[in-house]
């Protein structure tokens, strides 16, 4: 699986000149999402099935700013899987390979409507199949 | 109809530490919104309905730069509305009167499934009356 | 200590017609930031003297959602502070009282320009008394 | 010069379920400072020089919604450049070539200390030279 790279955007910096840290979070979105559609578990195929996924914890810890401009090497794993639950741990790098910061979140299947827990094995095999097999995946 | 008050946020600086320009586009939507409210045009009634108010255009002047924790005074005034369109002027003063920004922005009246125009007069001719109060309104 | 009081917006939605986690992390900096100005650690004053104050961790439990032009009363209170150091806990409760989401953060004192760690009892003693008093302050 | 692409990322929907329209905003930026970088003139290196790029003003029309994960192709033009201020047009397409939004934004080189405008032909003529250049690029 491919790490996620993105570029430090002018105005995800704040008034200290380095990136807010509310944007990571949003970068592990981008990285969890790009992640999970090359494992086949596409967040998309599942919407258009009235299957959303909420996000129910997450956690982060800032080792070394990043700047505008500066590239980010996020590198995803899946913790967790079991059809009604998902995790996820986040490895953020600058291009000299440190560490910039790392992550954690945690996610539930619940349906659009009835805002209930989904079970995935049930409501799309497939699917849960994928991340069954994310779960295994090397990183 | 009270303008709306706004103290700029930690995180809407960035690092020419002053507040990005993109957030007075944001502001200028919690001001309509709030304006639209006051005079019984709300547009979560019109969701509900299964009406959304896409943006057409929006356009910002940028007078003098807002820091953080200064406090803005949005005034709204709609500039057109026929069921179908509405427009509105936006007057963005600091705390001491000063003219920090002015915008403008129209939007149109759409079905959220079919994502046709929809004409309020047919629709919700409450809402329809609502608006055609707020083009008399004064500020 | 007052709560800190904020109306979800429009923009602050994705999707999933929620609010999207991130903004989370933002509410609990302007929760924050409003917190200490009460109690007279104002973070503007320890800028004017190159003191910033980067995140060094934040995790946020997501319990209930909140949806477009909801009120959340966020109650902050501090739960570390040694003029080097210092953390807070967050309770994010909807207009009926309940339980929306509840979040930590912590923080250290740096100096602008050499970006190394700042001793507030040296550098801001009146800061650093204001620090203490936070800490024990009743919520 | 290369068009600036860029996918829509989960975070920049709203519950319209469409990208938000002060997200365009944003990424006219992106697509301006890779235009500028591309052509020799960048924000990081006048920045060091402690001139700084404020946003004049800023306009969009918005035709056709982008959707979550669809890639906007953004051709950036330089309309105007006299080493005090310059200004930008901008056409964004969606994958299949149609026209999603255009828009405009104007910005001065002012001095980051005094805030007043600077005249890049003295302070940095390598870079106003550039500017020139960009304003003939065909694109």
């Amino acid at each position: 699986m491919k790490p996620y790279l993105r570029r430090a955007f002018y105005y995800e910096t704040d008034q200290m000149s380095i990136v807010h840290h509310a944007n990571y979070i949003r970068w592990m979105e981008e990285a969890r999402l790009d992640f999970m559609r090359q494992g086949g578990l596409d967040c998309m195929d599942l919407e258009r099935e009235e299957i959303i996924i909420p996000v129910v914890d997450v956690a982060c810890k800032y080792i070394q700013s990043v700047h505008y401009d500066e590239q980010v090497r996020i590198f995803v794993k899946m913790t967790a899987f079991n059809g009604v639950r998902m995790a996820f741990a986040y490895r953020m790098e600058t291009e000299d390979g440190k560490l910039a910061a790392s992550g954690t979140s945690s996610h539930c299947f619940v349906d659009r409507q009835t805002r209930r827990p989904v079970n995935l094995n049930r409501r799309n095999p497939q699917a849960c199949a994928a991340g069954k097999r994310l779960l295994e995946a090397e990183t």
